[in-house]
């Protein structure tokens, strides 16, 4: 056993104690009133930091929830790599859900239950310490590292962009490795190659100045809901084909090679089905169901409302009707022309006698999506596979990690995923946990890595 | 100048106090937290007719919310005229468009501002007050009359066909007159010959056990609101023709007469619109905008919900849709035989990975529809004429009154539209007004229509 590995096993008492008082700090970014816990946080993890052996540590301030940054860049030769991984949680309502507070954190089975244990504090802390075992042991590391933690990506990192612009040379690398996410599951290693992208919109429709009598006006003029009923109908076949001319014009379409990766992850319909609550399953034809949730884009109504809803019935046409509509795009779609596509197709299908605005809503995020045959998803191959005893699936995520397609775009670096959560850890929901198997590996794959890495490029 | 006239003009201020008083009670039928005032709209009522003179008068239970009936029956040989309005009014929300709170009511340019100010305690105030002026200069009525003003009209009478069962005799007449509607416009008096019925129903769509993230599981599972609307938009053609198998199968196709006497009322399109506020107008092809609006069915939207709707756009595929939809019949559709019309539209057209279920809601009223030849008619053609100067126009309405169809079932007696709101006043959106020009005028209408029916029959 190497002597960084026999470190780790025999401080393994005080890192996990560190785990514990680490996420005794309430650091909700999305909640006003927990920014300094955010920010205590922040210097919680410089210290540590500092005390791994990690130099130019510091708090830097963004606007918004601050960022820690750290390096260690003694390797003359060897590559640099970006650690990213963040401090801030989600907020803990319902809290009457949670069996012991969500900040009182508690171990059981082997697991650890608190807000940010598997999202992303536990996580988070393994690079720390895997770097810590190699500079207590070897003195040294085999590649240059900077680390770049920040407390604000449950609020979709707005200051985030700007800051790397700001300070784009201190974060120069070669390439990112995130320290959140998941793998398949407790045995089986996975490699994330691609999320989705997102772009979200409001549609209003309008029709008479106000709400009018169904019965004496009904029928003769258009009624605002049917408009923006048949409005959103006309975005997608029956099947769910999207019907919007132009959506898939820059979609990057599914490879042999793609589609046999996908082929090649197991997929258990029936469980699949029961864990939705679901009796058949539904989407876009022609694609599997990784390829529709992964490398297919989406429009989905978020949300609709018009007219009389609560309460007794009211007898009107309605002068108004709205929808919410979020976007999945995929590589190489791109938010900002996404919305005229929509915006065109509303303007061609709005019914006579009403009128229809199409409106930007906040939530917006490029795809993201990284060759598989990159060195970098080689090396992290070749540690899960030395580490699980098996080779990792190549998969995608329909969900939308903004980081890494703004990593591409500001540093040129593309970001492996390398990350040991799991997604049953109900990580935006009561009763988080963490399973403390995954701290004992993940520190075990990252001192592999950083040494695997050392030879990139 | 009558007697009975100066009596009024020397109580106005008085009545338009006591209407101000009546307005005060906030008596929504649909609101069951509302229940109370509703009944304290009924003894208000009934003590307001027992100082006008009315005998037996009596608030009767109905199940529901309360009846008020009350009678003066001394006119040995004449005929008996069953008066009829009703007390409770519509919902207020929403609440925050109102420029006053609607139960404050305030009088502005010789309007007084209210719910249920037009519809209808305004104008079922005025056979009481006419009632009264009879009987406190004259000291007798030149036929036999009795009253019936009811609590629940706004959520369609539920109680009101077995009530009128369980009282027949109490209720027997030769003819009903209705307090309840409007006239043509400010200057033009009209006869009311036909009403829609109704018939609603709500669509509940159920999808997965709870909400999806959206981009973990959109595209894969059928969403709950495409399916909605995918289902609502397969009711209706997008040029307005209805597309339910067999909706249209009882419909009483429109005579040339019909026809005829509909095109001879005046109608401004330019003027419709704009009172509207909308750009065009839109509805069933083939048909006139009255045809569409008194002779012809629909189905209206009039609310849908689901998903995210306030605040931050939540990314979810929601695991339910909802709508409810209001069918306007014409004679002779009935509303027991069009919900499992709709209901085997849903059945067949429902998409794939959701259920749909279609719940009857409360609201449903037969169609009505009265030959234009009646002597009721005859008497009110002649009151109007001489109360405005010229001849009512003969229209019907697309609103539901179901009393009248259920006078005619239950007590075989026609139903004389005789009242006087506009249908610009608001009557089930905010800030509802209701013209005191229409006090005075519809005062000395009723007075003169009682010396008018005496020779009915």
């Amino acid at each position: 056993m190497s002597l960084w590995m026999t470190y780790l096993q025999e401080h393994r008492q005080q890192h996990l104690d560190e785990l514990l008082d680490f996420l005794r700090i309430p650091s909700i970014s999305a909640v006003p009133e927990h920014a300094d816990s955010v920010h205590e946080a922040a210097e919680w993890v410089a210290n540590r930091m500092r005390s791994a052996g990690i130099e130019a540590v510091r708090v830097m301030p963004t606007g918004g929830h601050p960022v820690v940054y750290g390096e260690h860049l003694h390797a003359a030769d060897g590559p640099t790599v970006l650690i990213y991984g963040h401090f801030d949680t989600q907020p803990v309502d319902p809290l009457d859900a949670w069996e012991q507070p969500p900040f009182d954190p508690v171990i059981k089975d082997n697991r650890v239950y608190a807000r940010g244990a598997s999202d992303n504090k536990g996580p988070m802390l393994i690079p720390i310490l895997a770097v810590e075992s190699l500079l207590k042991t070897a003195g040294a590391l085999p590649l240059n590292i900077k680390f770049i933690f920040e407390g604000q990506e449950e609020i979709g990192s707005p200051q985030i962009a700007a800051f790397l612009d700001e300070h784009h040379d201190l974060f120069a690398c070669d390439l990112v490795v995130c320290a959140d996410g998941v793998q398949f599951d407790e045995h089986q290693p996975a490699i994330y190659l691609g999320f989705k992208g997102i772009s979200s919109l409001q549609i209003d429709v309008r029709g008479p100045d106000a709400d009018l009598h169904s019965g004496i006006f009904g029928g003769t003029v258009q009624n605002p809901l049917h408009a923006l009923i048949h409005l959103l109908d006309s975005m997608r076949d029956s099947d769910g084909k999207i019907r919007v001319e132009g959506f898939y014009d820059d979609v990057q379409p599914l490879s042999a090679e793609d589609r046999s990766q996908m082929a090649d992850v197991p997929f258990d319909e029936d469980a699949y089905k029961s864990r939705l609550g679901v009796t058949s399953l539904f989407g876009e034809p022609g694609y599997t169901t990784f390829e529709r949730a992964w490398a297919r884009p989406t429009i989905e109504v978020v949300g609709i409302w018009g007219g009389n809803q609560d309460g007794g019935i009211r007898a009107i046409v309605p002068a108004e009707a709205h929808a919410r509509i979020i976007c999945r795009l995929v590589a190489d779609q791109e938010p900002a022309t996404i919305i005229p596509v929509i915006e065109s197709h509303v303007q061609r299908h709005t019914p006579t006698g009403v009128t229809a605005t199409v409106r930007r809503l906040s939530s917006h995020a490029h795809p993201y999506l990284m060759p598989a045959e990159h060195p970098g998803i080689r090396a992290a191959h070749a540690v899960l596979k030395k580490v699980y005893g098996r080779d990792p699936h190549y998969v995608r995520l329909g969900g939308t990690l903004p980081v890494c397609a703004m990593f591409l775009d500001k540093l040129d670096a593309y970001t492996v995923m390398f990350a040991f959560g799991l997604d049953d850890e109900l990580i935006h929901a009561p009763n988080e946990f963490w399973r403390l198997t995954n701290f004992d590996r993940g520190l075990q794959a990252y001192g592999t890595l950083l040494h695997e890495l050392a030879s990139y490029g």
